[in-house]
């Protein structure tokens, strides 16, 4: 038993891999080490912090929309003109962290187990995503500046690098997976994940000489997204692949 | 192994549709395909991140009830006649705020599986919903002007255009569900959602000429509420659609 | 199948009650009309909102500890004295978050069903709870003010009376529990949840007179709770159904 | 039926131990004794409460990240060069809540029951982590003032003390656990938690005299975690026990 235990403990909490698991199995003679492996690589709590981060994320943009000053003149449009550019920084952010959730729920549907790597690489997307509040905020402040654009830029283009980054680590590890990927279905991935990230970069570089070319990528990408999944969804007979990562 | 993964990737993710899974498993001939599209059309996360929301929210309505600045000659009615209409805007959001949640459980009680369509459509309600602590801090801050109330009314107005474009969707669409409404409970589901959503754009219309009659609509709907509760629970057996709407 | 739907939703959807159930079933003749009703007063999704909002509030109180200015000159012990109201308020306000959750807990843990009724105490409970971090914001401001001081017994009285409602409540109705409890039982836990209440009523009746008196028994609470456990826990012998409830 | 509930409550709540399950089964003489005591001592809530500590503390320890000011002649670098002190305390408390969280759900997932202390001492873990988004927020302010460094290696240290503590309970009582630990892997796991903790008590200790060592040390820990994580995958074949607990 406890020989069993530091078996459980020391190897399989780090590998996941399903032949050391039939090993251990075959040694240990019973169930136990398979049950031990797949409470250490559950997903359950990875998804708990993760939807929990979500949740606040979206809800705390709002908090960089403040009340204005009313004083009895003003008229409700010029309230809203006034709050104009923080509640489009508002959208847009709400938007395209609802399209990254979206995302995340897809790919952890073909995730069955995590392990060690995946654990901390999806922590370490989190970081990025925690400063779209702030990103929003400088945006809704400062949304002709280019180093407020910029700024914005790079926290979406470091979001874009870490979903490539866990995109590829997770469907290069079939024991992760429900099913093993092939390789047209991982290159369609790759593909959905690395574009808006070349498109953010484009509007991080076009900042300082063009910032409202770069504010109108910003808030194009969430309505191109939305063009893109209802044409794939009509064409889905032709590009299977594509329709499910959006 | 892969063509069925491609299969389940590309067509079963985003339909859903009970024919296109019985053809998918005649042709796999085992359980798999079942399991790869329940997996993906699995509610069970968009409640977390939903009712995550719903938490953050009404927490989140509390930092608008500033602290006041007290000094030794104020007394407790003082300080709370100071914080009256922030309390005041307190309550009726938190109330709010619980008859929308109450509501979002009741309705995915009825759910049994969710599309890329409803995902979205749940994202898009979660969008106005979390103005409402933006809401609430006009309202407590300026409740006797017009363009305070008004924005309020807008976000309430919205959320209720959402309940209803979500309740149409989802009893629209019996593979959604666990069982098929019929017309009549259709009819008394959009109802209950529709018209609190008209009681707000009349709220919102009267705010410029009685701002008090606007003020004290937002304050009467929770009232309402638990008071048509207790008479549908009282009068059950003769209206019982409309008991588990509300 | 639509007949059933019509009575699962009109009538099920808010009773819970053992013999409709029963008379349901015999009507329908298969296990639906059971596993609607079940469905329906799962308590999965409150205690979701509840664990959500709990995790909010005690992490919101840390934000009422404002980080203090500091030159040069300032040593450390200086620093923690500027801090400590506010730390003082934290900590009694964590402590206090802590015990009403694992009071939630245990209650929630003899809880099988909910009803419409016990959703809606539950969530009239997180309203006073949700005031919690503006309460302890009051006191850490102004430890030695009377109105503060009783803004803050306001609150706890307002928590602990709903939490005897909720506990009438649910103890009254034995088709909400795993299993009935008798009359010392529901005593106990009356008692348990009651003389908190007492307690902080007289912390609120003197701080008019005595804020110092006041502010030393919120501070006591927790110490005595804790003591009490101890105590208990060795004397659970003769005293078994106080040691479950505190 | 209302005896074995008064067993239930002031009994099997607090121990969670075999023997007496077992007692009070052969007493009973069915599954609902044991059904009651699994149910009261089942982690759940107390995971959920703790995950959403952890999304809430690393969520708003951007908020210690305030929007600069901003004017036409600000560049990019200027912007960062200001965000710096911030962002470096929040990259290093990010990096550290999820050193945290993996820690947690690597003990939880040895551990099968949670009794009344082992709930308590959870709670008391989480007080000085939700202290971590006030301790960023000074590090962030002051990042060259001693008395700031302090303060945040004494969260530290608090949190430390409260890991080694925890560890020590649950591990100390095989009835909590799937599967009992050997005094190897006991003392494994206690370095673990005991290692940081001196190191910030170090780092503490030299924030006087040196306060540019003391951040080198908070800045160096996450890298050197990484760093032993990765040493340790590849050499894991020699020192396993020591893996998984980092």
């Amino acid at each position: 038993m406890a020989r069993l235990c530091g078996l459980g403990m020391g190897r399989e909490v780090a590998v996941a891999d399903e032949r050391e698991v039939a090993v251990a199995q075959a040694r240990q003679g019973d169930d136990e080490a398979r049950a031990l492996v797949e409470r250490l690589h559950d997903p359950a709590r990875v998804l708990a912090l993760t939807d929990g981060v979500f949740a606040i994320i979206i809800t705390l943009l709002v908090l960089e929309v403040h009340v204005p000053e009313l004083t009895g003149g003003h008229s409700l449009n010029e309230a809203l003109a006034e709050l104009r550019p923080s509640l489009v920084a508002f959208v847009i952010s709400f938007i395209l962290a609802g399209m990254y959730w979206v995302g995340h729920r897809d790919l952890f549907a073909l995730i069955r187990r995590t392990d060690r790597g995946l654990v901390w690489l999806n922590i370490l997307y989190l970081l990025p995503l925690c400063l779209l509040p702030f990103g929003a905020g400088m945006l809704g402040r400062y949304d002709q500046e280019p180093v407020a654009l910029r700024i914005y830029g790079l926290v979406l283009v470091a979001i874009a690098l870490m979903r490539v980054v866990i995109w590829l680590y997770a469907t290069n590890r079939p024991h992760l997976l429900w099913q093993r990927l092939d390789d047209r279905q991982r290159r369609a991935g790759l593909a959905v994940n690395l574009i808006p990230g070349l498109v953010y970069l484009l509007a991080f570089l076009v900042a300082r000489i063009a910032p409202g070319v770069s504010l109108l990528i910003y808030a194009a990408v969430p309505l191109l997204y939305f063009l893109s999944i209802t044409v794939l969804r009509s064409g889905r007979q032709r590009n299977q692949e594509y329709a499910d990562f959006t």
